[in-house]
């Protein structure tokens, strides 16, 4: 059984870690080596992967944070979450993980608020 | 990119499908044969475990239905949509399929609400 609240953390932590070196060091320890991201917007495979993702969003929304909305949830090897982006959260979406070993193994991301353009 | 409003409404159809000879003709179209469902409550994998899966929920909530909430959305082989099963929804919760080749290949679902003991 994975501890839902624990993978969720670490992983809102990797989406407000600013330092590559850092997050680098993230991905070692809670991610599998292969694992996939996919969002509406965006998806990779692999840690350099993954980390340009992180990277990619914190040069677009810099000094933006990401919050858990309320706590995470799971059952077997699944953690799902809802999360904020931001101050005041113009952005909002929701995430399952895949968990394996107990490190991600894969990311469905989904949006549930985006900013009217 | 999969039609996730196609997907979501075959897969609540088995659900609302009492006749079990319909039910198979159902998983052999519309689902991978080594499929995997998990809930908080049950999991299967292959067409005659989900069957069972749906048949024991009709055993139990006769006459009940399963209606989406809201309209799916879907990326790549994600698809996710909310579900209320009842003429009231007592019970609701939130799927994300993974579609491969067209055909449902596995079921993440979670609770998001249950009637109170």
């Amino acid at each position: 059984m994975t501890h839902a609240a624990d993978i969720a953390q670490s992983y809102i932590a990797l989406w407000n870690e600013t330092d590559a070196g850092r997050r680098q060091a993230m991905l070692e320890q809670s991610w599998a080596k292969g694992a996939t991201y996919a969002d509406p917007l965006m998806k990779g495979q692999g840690h350099a992967e993954i980390d340009a993702l992180v990277g990619a969003v914190h040069a677009r929304f810099p000094g933006f944070r990401f919050d858990l909305l309320k706590p995470a949830d799971g059952h077997g090897d699944f953690v799902r979450f809802s999360w904020g982006l931001g101050p005041d959260h113009p952005i909002k979406g929701s995430d399952v993980l895949v968990v394996e070993g107990g490190k991600i193994r894969s990311v469905i991301g989904f949006l549930d608020q985006v900013p009217s353009p």
